[in-house]
């Protein structure tokens, strides 16, 4: 085992510390032969890449990813993919004066506790910067499902900021892309503005929460009890810095369904069994319907603050810490693309292991010929 | 890897179907030297059993657990625990007439999209049955944790059932028990069983939301990147049939909060740090802080429901289906100790993970001697 | 991890005691639709059954295999198979003289220095009666290929017996179950027969080496650079009771070649690439070439023979032990179905994993149509 | 699972092809607290270094090694470590003539039929290259185990080149650094200059026999029954390039013995128990003795020769090869330093394995106080 690994046959371990000369992740499982190169890569680094507009860290950062294995004449080999990012705008002297105190909410406290070591460098390994590797893998990841399931799109956008939600019924998906918030409201898109504005002036930060949805994902993937698809996508969700929870389809919601409003009623499409509603989020028995995949989380606010708050040193004394560095006021903005990513590991992941256990045609549902 | 296991160190292997002759647990990694034996686990195991009161399935098991190896004179060997348990009320022709049909919301045509094949045998491998070995893995753990940290106190109960929350101001431990929906909360018990007694006449069922609570947790447990404590505690959770999402501390109203009012404040106690809130949980990036470990989830409505629900055939012939079964209006009820049993496999296992990696004395915070 | 499983896709946990109430293996991975049932295991076990002549120990046991999961209407379900094996022989008293004394040789000291527990019922988990276990498995890892790779053959041999060797311009397959040591070799299987007679007698014991051939293996299996198909065989095979060394091809005699004779020279044949010899046996780079796959495992002398040894007690006293068990004067005996066995699970293993990685055209060797 | 991992706790994964821009291992599950700079890594390197002699291939590598994670302010933290070490000398013309040839014992041919993919740039991933990785994590897991156990020394030498063995009896350990071959016998020294002087200038190669001895380890390591020491050192030394036997203290000669002479006897020492002789090479049933730990395996002669020999194309030409590269004629002198850095790696698993499953005073055996 490798607590800074996961997947089960799409293996990604990520590496390296925020302020240290570098960061990558090493993806084992890769299958043979799929296209790509740096540059399909860089696309989704961009995209989380921070610094972009005034809602996410001012921190500048190229993070230009390079392929230093496991991709031969354009295509991967089937060994290890090792891919990296330089550190290069590391300005440390901005944490010289939280180097000896812990700051409320954040990781430093709990890694100290654990390794007594304190590396005080921007969070070191906790920083959210780790969440580029991640993005890395899943660039790799989406060129793979793209061979193996090309139907499949993953896309993700957020639902809520603080306490704002979207209007479901406006929900316009091509205006993804055109906030910075990646939400698919131009309405909110605008009211979110405002209000991150306010917040970031008065240092403040506030929580969100992001949706990922996958189409065209075949029925079949995931493997009970312990291999199920949802708690894969559960475990990758949770494992993103700053998240607090996470939903499949209803989510949490469920509990307040009757057994009659949450059965989708399923009827004979063309292609195999349809579905009448999708409160199962596409999942049953931790095994894919061939609906959408719909998973949320909710990320809770930078614990990087303007305001002043109590906390102890290392030695124990109690004092006082308000935090300077350059953050984001909302860092559930960056989390879109790595919600993205970790989808696209856990789908490539399902999909090598669906594979690998069982025939391609099993199950197939419809009148026997 | 299999994925009908779980855990890193203290691992744990379910098997058996609903209606085949024998579930059970193989657990590996049970430390050696823990005084246990067959009773201290059926202790949990009664606590689950189905068949109790008129709100839990009418089926009636036994649920006797034997201890098959790894215990030799009233201790653990440090070699496989193998804990089995028999079935005895397997009445199958219950099922019958759902041989050839899906149930909406149930799992059975996943699995048969996956596996081409139809054990419907009362879901097979999918049922709740299933969680039975659980409860007897848990159980085992426990005794593991008494042995190597004797303070930690693991406490279940349901907050939540349909739309009916608990008051959390009129919280009363002493409750828990009094009641057959483990409801910290006198009025609320009452209150449950009248609008549970109805749905149950119905043949309706309704989802809930279920707390764990772990006390006594020391500082350092859990891994950064993918190995975090909440990852693990949200896949164990994720895993149970019928759940649909999990939460740590404030869980999804992480969304709402901002980053002054999500800061829980350190100081400095007796024998270490405390915190003037615990919007964590418990939990900062990935490590326990010390604190209460809190963790929520919610189980959706089970799929038997006496309503006719359209769906199909494994042949792809639409077609209608009721289900008549034994069932749980609400099988929230069961998941308690099924949550607590998966907190405690989770707890025993990264105390022996952090045992393993890091000396015990370590990140100790006070005043350097 | 669980260190008493072995296996990637295919994941065998073995778990129980020599003389506790059942021994057996959990198995998950095994494909689904696989026909299978406890006769067809049963017969893999007939064949290590202890007792069935002089040369092997007098403890009877039925070894009745149960399969308690994962089969259902005469196929695997995909789900984990639980096969469950009674102790019924288990007279401990044989044992009580050992019961505070360690034997030399044996490994009653090193799971007492490591565990801190004295199981001296026969062995407990380090006897050799835990491969019955590996051999209930490896009956339906055989029935797994039949359906996968219907061309493979797995035969397990003895190749040496103390100082004797077989004549290897004498080997007659037909001969290996015509004798009680499973040796190719009718000359052989005499001389041997009163070679073992005598050290029987006088109480004595004696070491062996089995070799075990896999034909009609697929070229493919196998993965770089740790998961190599001769890692995983070599692992296999050093994790079986009381073995010592592992040889793949020329195995140790290797050392002893120059380049030019150890290059199996290749041409085509009408299926793909053909080689003049098979000093590799059978795989290169870790991974198979469709030659015959061989491996080769020395086994030492059981530790329980009827000469005083001197030793210490558990109290660091030290004494003299004499074993007067009932015990195998060559325990390699019985190591040979064990073999076989291991063999099975490991090539099955390798199947499911390469369907898993890679498209099943690829690499075919041949003109570009 | 990674199929280019190994290790449970300590986790090595190795990635980087013979000439893509860098080579590399990630490592997790080095504990915090290590002291350790890059200088202390690249001791290994250097002696693993090709080019110092005329008997290893004259590729000239600088072999430096950078660290680009997990260290900070010079002690490990308790993240991954990641390990770099540029190609710098990858003159791939030299392979040109084999670009589409494939060599006889070598891995490029199921290589290329597992992944149909063709990484003729000198072996690609299959390349002896890749042990460079293995050294350098090796290195790390040195400095780690000085600061668990600092008792341990470990030590490796050739014991056979092609058909000439060292004499036993003029056992030499400091002969061992004084000659290119480490072995330890200044007249076998000798002799193996001039017969591979021989073998060089004819453009042929040759096997050889590595043992490698760990003194100091604790009894107690090892964990039954697939976690065995044994297992895991096989697997470690199978998996090393051009290994074809491994063999565990008496090894394939187990075979010949009596149970009588196999029984290393049992005394009381001071520190605890003390044995006559060492035939289980410090390991009984999996697990250490605390005598010495003494491990061997072969290796086959490189396939690079300038002999003619008869193989195919990728399309399955017939067809003659001879290869003109730059090659070592024994491959076995730079496995010495590989087999250590493997021992190192499994033996720092096992204590971390170790100290997670017991506790540390578990087992002393001696008088009860």
């Amino acid at each position: 085992m490798s607590v800074n690994s996961f997947g089960h046959l799409f293996r990604v371990t990520t590496w390296g510390e925020s302020h240290g000369p570098a960061i990558g992740a090493t993806v084992d499982g890769c299958p043979p032969g799929v296209p790509v190169d740096a540059e399909m890569i860089q696309h989704w680094l961009d995209k989380r890449k921070p610094g972009q507009n005034k809602y996410t860290t001012q921190r500048r950062e190229a993070d230009e990813v390079r392929i230093l294995s496991g991709v031969f004449e354009g295509v991967t080999t089937g060994t290890p993919v090792q891919l990296l990012i330089e550190n290069t705008d590391q300005r440390s002297k901005d944490y010289g004066d939280i180097k000896d105190k812990f700051r409320p909410g954040h990781a430093d406290i709990t890694y100290y506790q654990k390794y007594g070591i304190r590396d005080y460098r921007g969070g070191g390994r906790s920083s959210a910067r780790e969440t580029a590797s991640r993005v890395a893998a899943g660039g790799l990841a989406r060129e793979a499902i793209k061979t193996l399931a090309p139907n499949v799109q993953i896309s993700g956008y957020m639902v809520q900021m603080g306490p704002h939600k979207i209007d479901r019924d406006a929900f316009d998906a091509a205006e993804i892309e055109r906030n910075p918030f990646w939400v698919p409201d131009a309405k909110a898109a605008g009211d979110w503005a405002d209000y991150l504005d306010g917040l970031r002036k008065s240092g403040s930060s506030v929580g969100a929460i992001i949706e990922i949805v996958a189409r065209g994902v075949p029925a079949g993937l995931g493997a009970p009890v312990y291999g199920k698809l949802d708690t894969d996508l559960a475990a990758a969700m949770m494992s993103i810095n700053a998240v607090k929870g996470v939903e499949i389809g209803e989510g949490m919601s469920a509990a307040m369904l009757t057994g009659e409003l949450n059965a989708d009623e399923i009827f004979m499409g063309q292609d195999g069994p349809q579905y009448s509603s999708n409160h199962a989020g596409g999942i049953l028995g931790g095994i894919s319907t061939g609906q959408d995949i719909v998973v949320r989380f909710a990320v809770k606010p930078t614990s990087s603050i303007l305001t002043t708050r109590r906390t102890i040193t290392k030695d124990g004394e109690e004092t006082e810490i308000i935090t300077k560095g350059r953050h984001d006021p909302c860092v559930g903005i960056r989390a879109v693309p790595v919600g993205e990513a970790m989808m696209a590991c856990v789908l490539l992941d399902h999909m090598l292991l669906h594979r690998g256990q069982v025939g391609e045609n099993r199950g197939k549902i419809g009148p026997s010929k």
